[in-house]
């Protein structure tokens, strides 16, 4: 029962997720989205956006990863990606929030959570090159829908748009030739400017 | 790419199960829960209460269940679990919203996700028994957190509660156990009356 009980406290810590507010801002809408419903839809994108993979993946782990990625932001708070004013240099705080909040968990599982989150975060092997792919993707597709939405609303410059989120090709070249149509009819039609 | 254009028109259309109000609360709070955080959360706490099945569980077919098995929602409501002025016989609304939403997808994934989701429903196998164990416990947790929460605020009544979540043990004897002597506690602590 002692098992059980670390677990089921670890869920209680967890539901903090459900405040932790990103930038982007839902599809077509003015309500900014929150951390856990962004990693559950970037889990229903994984289910849905697997065959793009540039490699064969295991998805059960890239589901692990993105289920979890952000849990971290519980302590640490979200990094915005074109924040200019932050290193995103804040590995410290979030390795001590992963420590502290996958460590209410039963050892064995704090260590297998901690080696998904690490793997994900290093970003090398090919589940954690797709689900990133993917958590790039969701809110390039959210600020398509809101008119530039972070670009337009930070003043984002088209370089660094791309910069920020070429790492989409690592996981899926048919994904990043998408996203780069995307924002160039976007361009065209005038529905934002970069 | 009309396969990839379908299945981001889906990734879309999704987005709409985050202003799906449920009647539960976050834990030791005062604000509503959306769908997709709860969708979200079960996946976590499956991702973690694996071991306690009554029976082994493939649990990438598990984390599928969860991810969407409240999509339909979309179209046909939340329904409440204690709500007697619904029949909860609403498959018709339900279906017919299955095959729109999901029917946004290419054909194979389409009937995928509706296997998938049928077979939540029919709760079955051994994937949906514990699927559904979770999405019972899920709230009941809440509710212990909240001082009797739901229970509280629509006077349900004690038969009620554990006619209603006693599937809970066709997933797992142990989280059961742990659900029943968890109510016994609050009980006789006096967190709440049913």
């Amino acid at each position: 029962m002692e098992r059980l009980r670390k677990q089921i406290e670890f869920i209680h810590e967890i539901d903090k997720l459900k405040y932790i507010q990103r930038k982007t801002k839902l599809f077509r809408s003015n309500r900014h989205e929150n951390d856990a419903e962004h990693s559950w839809h970037l889990a229903m994108m994984v289910m849905v956006l697997t065959e793009h993979s540039n490699a064969p993946i295991d998805i059960l782990k890239v589901l692990k990863m993105v289920l979890l990625h952000d849990i971290v932001e519980i302590d640490a708070g979200d990094t915005f990606l074109y924040d200019t004013s932050k290193s995103h240099d804040n590995w410290n705080e979030e390795f001590a929030a992963a420590e502290r909040i996958f460590g209410l968990l039963p050892n064995d599982q704090e260590e297998e959570c901690i080696a998904v989150w690490k793997e994900f975060e290093a970003g090398e092997s090919n589940e954690a090159k797709f689900a990133k792919a993917i958590d790039r993707l969701q809110p390039v597709l959210q600020n398509l829908s809101n008119g530039g939405g972070t670009w337009t609303e930070f003043s984002v410059k088209f370089e660094t748009v791309i910069k920020k989120i070429n790492g989409i090709q690592k996981g899926s070249n048919t994904l990043w030739d998408y996203t780069e149509e995307m924002i160039d009819q976007g361009l065209r039609n005038g529905d934002f400017k970069l």
